[in-house]
């Protein structure tokens, strides 16, 4: 009992490195998990079995004697459904063991207005629409949505979702039921799962401790301690952007407070203290900025450098509290990081006690505006992964089945 | 070969459970661990057999039937060293196993010069004096040490001591030597300690999500994420007084910065704004402060509101980020707090998202100023909690032999 319980969750660890790596020898699996070669070969022979993974000779090894075979995610065969309720767009995908994006659906999202039916009604539709698209052997195994606002953990539900105004709203509930597969949508927040992305497939790679903070209209955060999402007592932790930075002469927050972190480095701070009139909104609106920047616009250079000492003084506490191997800026800070980098790093160097800066590095997001919806495909591909062997070879075929 | 680590395994888990809990019966182990209780007798009998615990009936259980055996810890039989480098005095103390405090040794600390040597001298004094008057047949399984700095894991190196002006000094290793006592001294950073005893012993029992603020001259930070404490990259997270809550119109700081929380709500800033005078300074100091307060002097009250309301602006940053449980008030913010509490309650009220703050409990330090030394306490025991039995029974006592 004990065995088969090790070996079903060697199978899931080796299928987690295969879905990561996207194509691995044998070897270096066996190097990565500790295992013994034959162990590795009879999971890999039961992966295979139930169609999950394929093996192949690699092309050219370049050495002489037998190559290890190469093991690779069956991406065509396994997919999930990854949603993103972004401040901008709603989006669609149909993601493939392994991660890669096969097929999306995009609709742009209007500001302010669409309330929890509306929001279900586009996504559910696209869903259904890739999930007919896709090849007929095809098996959904899961479904992930990210969700730009407070999310419970258990069921999906929206706590408080700041810009739609959203305040307890059954979106993983109500999201599940319009798809009719038959399968549970898990949700998470979109900094949360853009953390998570950046540091499974993006730049934080192989960092145990990265902060993710994610711009917009506000500023989100996801944190990594320890190699996972800090979640706090109800899974409402990382909330870095009411961080209050300008406590007596700061700028009106959404929040109801004022001189937060998101209230001075977001989206009408950035145009307000550009100059630029107070209907535009949005990314290019900012790239405008940035780019007036790059050509040597004063004005818009002086934007960058303000905003930039905010958001440096936001990173710095970040830093003193969490000690992170990196720092990663994500959505629009994307686009503003650059411009304002050697002021963040200025404050950094001011506020950050040395030894807690010796060793962090600072990134704008490798997934780029694809980080939360790469995470939220991993929310659908957990079940899978935590025990690939745990159901029979045909499970997934009747969930295939009540999906179609 | 896996049931023998199993076995060893719960024997330290079983032992935890007797040093946190002091007297706890087989019943109550064998819930607790989800052991049944045939597997609970086989390993407290093991466990009397090398002396570790006791077993004996419960005087009243007020129960018909066997009552079930209580289990207790060998509190005379083994102890560690526990020493603690706090801003005002030297501490050395006997803990036995259970935590209690057997007997103690404290100097006052003048607060600018003692270096690594006269530090080390008058706490080695103290160790080798209360290793002496241990019983005859009791056994020193470890030595653990709180200070006031930021602290190397591995080594116990200080890195970064600010009131003493240290800067790498090889405290645990130097420590270790001239105790003489042939054992490893761990160190940890004093505030990390103690938000590590208030969960295990103290205000924070049962909480996984935790937040310690240590006051003296500084405000240091320990945070517990998950049921760990947050470590990130190199040890040196935490750093909770040197996040900027007042960037343009701050106070200096001892770090070169302006506007730290520490800055703001240390020792110096409440003497200041309460109009004590500049010599003044210590514990003392501030109770003549918060008496004052109680006995309703307005300047006394108007510095605890302003103190307060910094304190709140940081606090509720915290909360923001780590969604914890509870937040516990140690050090001199002990008796700070409770003066400050209504500006620190409307500050979270003000600046904290309603579902991060639902159910955040404020309280002070249940072990007082102990608290850093008990958790010094907890590092010297951690190797015998790991493994009790990995060891053959006299190891303990040639341990001990060259301990004398």
């Amino acid at each position: 009992m004990v065995q088969e319980e090790i070996r079903r969750r060697n199978a899931g660890a080796l299928l987690r490195y295969v879905h990561l790596l996207g194509a691995v020898s044998r070897a270096e699996l066996a190097e990565r998990m500790g295992l013994n070669r034959s162990t590795i070969m009879a999971l890999t022979t039961e992966l295979t079995r139930v169609g999950l993974v394929h093996e192949e000779l690699p092309t050219d090894t370049g050495r002489a004697g037998r190559p290890s075979l190469l093991v690779r995610p069956a991406a065509d065969r396994f997919y999930v459904l990854a949603f993103d309720v972004a401040v901008d767009r709603l989006v669609a995908a149909r993601v493939g063991l392994g991660g890669s994006i096969l097929e999306r659906r995009t609709a742009v999202r209007p500001r302010a207005g669409p309330d929890l039916h509306e929001v279900v009604e586009v996504l559910a539709r696209f869903g259904r629409q890739l999930h007919r698209a896709a090849p007929p052997d095809a098996i959904c195994v899961g479904v992930g949505a990210s969700y730009c606002g407070m999310i419970r953990p258990g069921d999906g539900m929206v706590r408080f979702g700041p810009d739609l105004g959203w305040v307890d709203q059954a979106f993983g509930a109500e999201l599940g039921r319009r798809l009719g597969l038959g399968l549970p949508v898990t949700v998470g927040n979109e900094a949360h799962l853009g953390a998570q992305a950046e540091q499974q497939r993006g730049a934080g790679v192989g960092f145990q401790n990265l902060i993710y903070l994610h711009g917009d209209v506000g500023v989100g955060g996801g944190i990594i301690v320890g190699g996972r999402l800090l979640g706090g007592d109800g899974g409402y932790g990382c909330e870095l952007g009411h961080m209050v930075v300008n406590p007596h002469d700061g700028r009106p927050c959404g929040c109801g407070s004022y001189g937060c972190l998101e209230a001075e480095v977001g989206e009408r701070a950035l145009l307000d203290v550009a100059g630029r009139p107070a209907e535009l909104f949005g990314r290019e609106a900012i790239r405008s900025v940035t780019d007036d920047a790059d050509r040597g616009d004063p004005a818009a250079r002086e934007a960058l450098r303000q905003i930039g000492d905010w958001l440096g003084i936001g990173v710095a506490n970040l830093i003193n509290l969490f000690n992170p191997g990196m720092v990663v800026f994500g959505g629009m800070l994307c686009d503003l990081y650059p411009g304002a980098a050697a002021q963040v790093r200025s404050r950094i160097a001011r506020n950050v006690l040395p030894v807690a800066r010796e060793n962090v590095r600072l990134r704008t997001a490798a997934l780029g505006d694809d980080a939360t919806l790469v995470g939220a495909a991993e929310l659908g591909f957990a079940p899978l992964l935590a025990d690939p062997l745990g159901r029979p070879a045909d499970t997934g075929r009747r969930a295939a089945g009540s999906c179609r």
